[in-house]
């Protein structure tokens, strides 16, 4: 015999279970096929903390494909979501501010949204660099000859951005993901 | 006739006044002939923000010669204080992370203390280059073919930091200002 306090708790998780699924379900953009992660998912396999992602989603940052605004496991992360975890992952670990992490993430979503596109080919990734300069932020396709005159002659910064190493990264971090996942 | 409260408050005056000085004349490190700055001076002169230097001086990041507890009026900047604000300035300005700046900074003290001294001439002033790496943070002597292979092989971020501009920077700002105090 089952109580009745089981039976209220039991109706309300498959509730909210039903609810996630018919959100993702309706949500025009998304396609039945794609993966999504939940955020303690996303931050395993992204390597930013739990606190950066729910700080990123109130800010506006990097916005979850299904339930933006929710918390916790109502939130879930899309294979486009995790590439843009993985450009602001990158560009903190490197020594860059948050400030100018987020605004190279907008311009990069400009410039280069094929960069976000999890099935994306090699010739989709193009090289660009991100120009530092004082109170100034640029993004330009990478050019050799441009970057090293940059450097040398005028002595300013630069940070290469190669499309192409963050999905080999993520694609790295899934895999290890995956087999972690596996020996559980 | 002057009050009671009137001398007090003149006597207190002239005590704060003679404090200070007796600690610029006492402080073992100071030659009596280098400028020293408020840090309303040095924030007008360097760009960084009151509430940054006062900050700083909290975390010892950057610590006035004279006072380096002290707050407001008590506090004095030396010509060195003011280039090691100018590099957190210039770091940041180029979109570095705090954190990242500061230990630029502390590696710039160890490899480069020439960089600080106000008289430096130009042959102490050597080009150098802030590597950053994926979570590291490497210092090393220019070399513009290291630095090539760097960006353009290794696609790795590059901060070129040449000290000679540093003082530049500095020299152009205390004309500056010193032009505008004569207009005041």
């Amino acid at each position: 015999m089952i109580h009745k306090p089981v039976i209220i708790i039991l109706t309300h998780i498959v509730f909210k279970k039903l609810k996630v699924f018919l959100k993702v379900l309706l949500y025009n953009q998304v396609d039945m096929k794609d993966t999504f992660f939940t955020s303690t998912q996303a931050s395993q396999i992204t390597g930013c903390s739990r606190r950066q992602l729910q700080y990123w989603r109130e800010k506006g940052v990097v916005v979850p494909t299904v339930n933006a605004s929710g918390k916790g496991h109502n939130v879930y992360y899309s294979m486009s979501d995790l590439l843009e975890l993985m450009v602001m992952e990158y560009l903190l670990s490197v020594g860059l501010s948050f400030e100018t992490a987020q605004e190279s993430l907008e311009m990069l979503r400009k410039k280069q949204p094929e960069l976000f596109k999890a099935n994306a080919s090699s010739e989709e990734l193009k090289r660009l660099m991100i120009l530092l300069s004082p109170n100034q932020l640029e993004l330009a396709d990478y050019d050799p000859e441009a970057a090293f005159l940059r450097v040398n002659r005028h002595g300013l910064p630069l940070v290469p951005f190669w499309g192409e190493m963050i999905h080999q990264r993520l694609r790295e971090n899934l895999e290890g993901f995956s087999g972690n996942q596996e020996k559980m």
